[in-house]
């Protein structure tokens, strides 16, 4: 993961797209990105199951088995370890690791932290070279409090977390505060909340798309069929038949 | 398929979009479509199998269980069957509308008609409820013949086939003549060379996108990712993180 790791440049960060499935990876890396992530919400909707649940863990690894195959550096996002048990969730860890994946995003749905601390842990104890980044939902799901985001990052820092992910956080002096913990900041790339270059300028060390690609993707195929039905003019210039079996 | 076949209409055809999994399945029938094809190039890319391979018959299957428990009607591309033995080829189909679909596409690939009569009717044998759509490769792989088309759209006719689909065809003076074997005609949405009313007009009663919603979902995907990467402004109007999870 040394690679990966050097990647996370404070002021210089690392754009992280999300891909859910082989095709749009392959297509991804062929764009110049050098490293993946994967998206929850886009590997559980293709199977029409709901976010992050524990039946969407194969499909998780499967993906990461894929998108390994490709010449990228490959980071899962495995929601909330799928499991309340650590050793379950370190044995996911090691599959991945295992896989080809040099990392993983670790949610903590804003539970118990010390349960999350334990999470981290235990895949650290397991698989200390896999890059963990530790997702606290303070600004996702819960009051947007930069202290409670402040106390949770410090803790799964101690606990051995490579990286913090706090989604939703976008306010500049909020932002200072969590990268002055100095272990290297993840945001949410928040369309008309964010840009890359302001989230550069505050020193964030990676900035992820999180599902808007796969969102983007389904407005497309939606706005393509509704636009031919409806005689609608729309662009349309994507990768030719041809281009995406060569991806294969 | 009863109501899927009356949705064949000569001059006013069904638009059917393709889907490659639930979620682009579940926001398509949110635009009103009442049915939905698939596309073998999306359900191989996604698992990064060549396009139509037999390791993609899982998959495949595992999709059209998925679509069926939205309310629309299902129609399966199965490329050539992931098999040669009629028998194998029955059982899919078989398998498939046990799942719910109404449909099937079938295609021959250019090899000896004989075998995809023989396909064709071992199909329609075991389940002569299903639409067996024949599509027969003159006009994508071939060398555009109409002839070569018009014999083997009726002796596909002759097997039991409910409708042929001629993806490449387009001159209106063969579209003409293939329509007048009297089995509705789908033909493939080409961008540049053909219009849905274009094809309307030529008693055309079935309209496939084939791979185009999913190539045009790897190309917003990518859009997205190299924009923001690269600072240059795209409409970022996507469905909300809450609009996707309400489809799952």
């Amino acid at each position: 993961m040394d690679e990966f790791r050097a990647l996370h440049i404070p002021g210089s960060p690392l754009l992280l797209p999300n891909a859910w499935e082989f095709g749009v990876g392959a297509f991804l890396a062929a764009q110049g990105f050098r490293a993946l992530g994967t998206t929850s919400l886009g590997v559980s909707a293709a199977t029409g199951e709901p976010d992050g649940a524990p039946s969407t863990r194969d499909a998780t690894v499967a993906l990461a088995k894929r998108l390994a195959r490709l010449d990228v550096l490959v980071s899962v996002d495995i929601a909330d370890g799928f499991s309340a048990d650590p050793a379950a969730v370190a044995d996911l860890a090691a599959e991945l690791a295992e896989a080809g994946a040099v990392g993983v995003n670790l949610e903590d749905a804003l539970g118990p932290f010390e349960h999350q601390v334990s999470l981290i842990k235990a895949v650290k104890a397991r698989v200390p070279d896999l890059f963990l980044n530790a997702r606290t939902d303070t600004h996702w799901a819960g009051d947007h409090s930069v202290e409670e985001a402040e106390k949770r990052a410090k803790a799964y820092a101690d606990a051995g977390a490579d990286g913090i992910f706090v989604p939703g956080l976008a306010a500049p002096a909020d932002v200072e505060k969590i990268v002055g913990l100095g272990l290297p900041l993840n945001l949410l790339f928040v369309p008309g909340k964010v840009t890359f270059t302001g989230l550069a300028e505050l020193g964030v060390a990676r900035v992820s798309l999180g599902s808007l690609p796969y969102r983007m993707a389904l407005q497309a195929a939606a706005d393509t069929a509704t636009a031919i039905r409806d005689g609608r003019d729309l662009p349309l210039n994507p990768p030719s038949y041809a281009d995406v079996v060569a991806l294969l």
